[in-house]
């Protein structure tokens, strides 16, 4: 027997940045966080410690900072495929590179009625997501959501489900659905306009989350992907991950009091998880 | 020697609840956390294990819902005034109550450019918040904000300090400022009309943030306070903590690459405290 | 009308530091967090903007590290008196300033039954903790522990309680005792050996946590805190918050099962608050 | 076009108890969490929302106290295999089922020197975990480890790396090595005694950790790896993913002061990331 490095990659994560754009009087405010990984020809600092081939991270995040200052960061799915594009042709021993982004929106104040040039408040937990995952024959580009918690109070159900001898759920007709929307979907090569594409796409499931006819998470969380593929002909794979953050019904009949589906108390141990994915046949 | 027992309160945090209420088509969706704290004459359980005069904090977290469930919340200041009232009506033994109630902002999902009248996105990290003090000669109102996330890209200085051995900072005309606005405000006996009083204070302050020409974090910080006290009459008191978030310049000299205040690193560790309050003379 | 300032104070926090003692081969491992607060003449800063009295928090930040370089840092509490110190003798305009540290726990590794010269185990969430506060006339020396979570699972229980319309806690002679510790103690000045004082104070909190005979958690806290008064004099007041983190035996009779006390669900939220200061006559 | 939905899953995360067993004065303490995931015969639920093979979530969380309440618990790979054959055995239409646990670690209370029967100290982030992944042909059991915080100073180098133009990062021959540990290996069939091999694992990488003479985090990751294949015959293949955490020393040139390796920042954002998989040729 031998033991065999069988896989290996290495990186920076959470290298975060803001940069603000300043053409004109209306500034523009982006917030990113951004990770790295490699992978190549990398056994030899595994296997000896001889480093010679391994570029440090902190090298990655320097590279980071300077790319970002270099250009307009554009959408981040484009800064993250210069970042791949950067690590790839620039070390021939390294096979692939996948760049995860993650942006934070920031909204305008408004004063007296209008968005101010230069003053921002946080938009919240709600990030817009991408992976850009390259070889040495082509790149993946990912978009995606994560953070993104939303709640209806109707036209929700989950009713006929197995029983079995430790079923003690009841049948509801009516209950409260919510859930923090993760989604990652891909896109067809050539894809671009990926601002709009990703502002559609989450429009698109928001949409379908307030109207759907809900019989189940896994029913509305499958009309959301199949809307966002119809809608959206560039997307060609779409993962969702809806978990059910429990609002339970409180029991007041021990005070003579009736709750018609008014007074829940909300959890977040333990949860549903509903995952799925949709493709194109 | 013996040992006193000097001070002791006890209570129940973090009781959460959403309230649906569902008059007509248009649902309203309201959440709170809920913490309630009592003293008065409850030093035999602590000396003595003797509880006779102990209400559980189960019972505690009972009437929270139940109260929330007998008719609709209204303003938290409202419905806080309810629980501290409960509490010391029905109890001669408790001196003085404080019930303390956060609330977090759920916004409509719009759809074809409506809003929908069941279906809401949660609207982040800010809070709106109260505290109610209630003793047997009456209640001190408080309302706040907490964190609300800021940033502005211009307006915002920090020079003529104080330098001793240990100073490397530079004078700074033009530096990105960015904080998580924490607030509490009390309002004078016989206030009412509390949601609109709170929207006033939340623009107030967002306005002065924005459009302050600001010399430090200090001098925004009263700023703000001061224009709440001076456009809000029922306010008496106003404290404000205004963390210093550091966005750092990059410094990408040793890439040969200018950095015209454009990209920044923001960093949680270590990070400035400014507090203050402001009251009328 | 007008508006005044009436308080303020500003600081740095979160400034994190770890120190090693390379005296021999058996090194030693400190990890510490530092908040300064300073108070004094200020008013300026805010009120118009001028800063010349101001020192910055970055200052502050740079004084932490060249004071913990300076020399070997002590126990806390004596690093702390060097910072306070610091401060106030070289600024006359500041009236008291306040510093707060908070030290995790390292241990060593254990390789072949011997502790390790240079390795370390993190020692998980609890905190040695300090609080200098200085002013012209004196000094306040607390010392404290947080995070520091224990369980029994005998000689607890919750009888004989207050009861109305809204309690449906049953009475228990045989409860599990769950709680997060916070402590922060008062020394009489003249205190030294602060290292074995809070040694003695945590075991004896341990100590009387694991033996008590609880009859609720107000009365195994005062127990605490009375413990600590007793056996080591230099104590002058204590300060406790408990809160009970409630494990609920869960029902399975539904399925036909006994539960004789063995399975229960622990919960963060809600949680009962239970907080008591005990001083000596 | 047609949607396809190309795979699914849906389960229930976080669901915690404490199982006290009472055998005689000396109760043992154990804590876990749960996350139970089925996939199979399930796209009926997800395309038609009809939901009649759908066993609940929270029938399952029912069955994990049930489960947890009919037997002493065992190692959590035991237990763990117990869920997944029940869902599996009782289930036609499941597929495959995966079950992860993770054990927080209590210590007894020492009182007296001697550890006390009843009474306990939460061990802190250090979690031990394990995955069962069942289907209709086998199971696979892995264990693993989380949270582990280790930090050693001495013997940890990183010299002879690769230089490109965004390389600033000099040479270390003595740095801090910090990172937070977290392995996952997998058994060969017919493993047990699951308790010993854990530990063993556990201190054999403690102990490599503590004492290998370090190039780089890759170099320490794969020895400890190594190391766990080489003495423990029934782990086939191991994954360990070791962020740099990185410790930075303070320049204190500006004031005059040299800091010979004595004094650091510790930083938790951006870190490195060094992930590898080793098995047997």
């Amino acid at each position: 027997m031998s033991v065999v490095l069988s896989e290996n990659q290495y990186g920076k994560s959470r290298v975060r940045l803001v940069r603000v754009e300043r053409a004109g009087s209306r500034h523009e405010l982006r917030e990113l966080a951004v990770d790295i990984q490699l992978a190549g020809d990398f056994a030899a600092a595994y296997t000896e410690g001889d480093n010679r081939l391994v570029l440090p991270t902190d090298t990655m995040k320097n590279t980071i900072y300077a790319l970002a200052c270099r250009q307009a960061l554009g959408e981040i799915e484009e800064f993250g495929a210069r970042l791949a594009n950067h690590f790839l042709s620039r070390n021939a021993h390294v096979a692939r590179t996948r760049v995860a982004i993650s942006e934070a929106a920031w909204t305008r104040i408004a004063v007296g009625g209008r968005e101010h040039d230069q003053a921002f408040v946080h938009g919240g937990a709600e990030l817009r997501t991408t992976v850009i995952e390259q070889n040495r024959t082509g790149a993946t580009v990912k978009a995606g959501i994560a953070g993104l918690e939303v709640l209806k109070t109707s036209h929700s159900a989950f009713e006929g489900f197995l029983h079995d001898e430790y079923t003690t759920l009841k049948d509801s007709r009516d209950r409260l659905l919510r859930t923090m929307l993760t989604a990652e979907w891909t896109y067809a090569s050539g894809a671009h306009d990926y601002g709009a594409l990703w502002r559609t796409a989450r429009q698109t499931m928001l949409e379908v989350f307030a109207e759907h006819d809900s019989r189940g998470v896994q029913h509305t969380l499958h009309a959301m992907g199949q809307a966002v593929l119809e809608r959206i002909p560039a997307v060609t794979r779409i993962e969702l991950s809806l978990p059910n953050i429990h609002c339970l019904l409180v029991d007041l009949a021990p005070f003579g009091l009736d709750n018609p589906n008014q007074v829940f108390v909300p959890t977040d141990e333990p949860h549903g998880v509903i995952v799925a994915v949709l493709t194109r046949s």
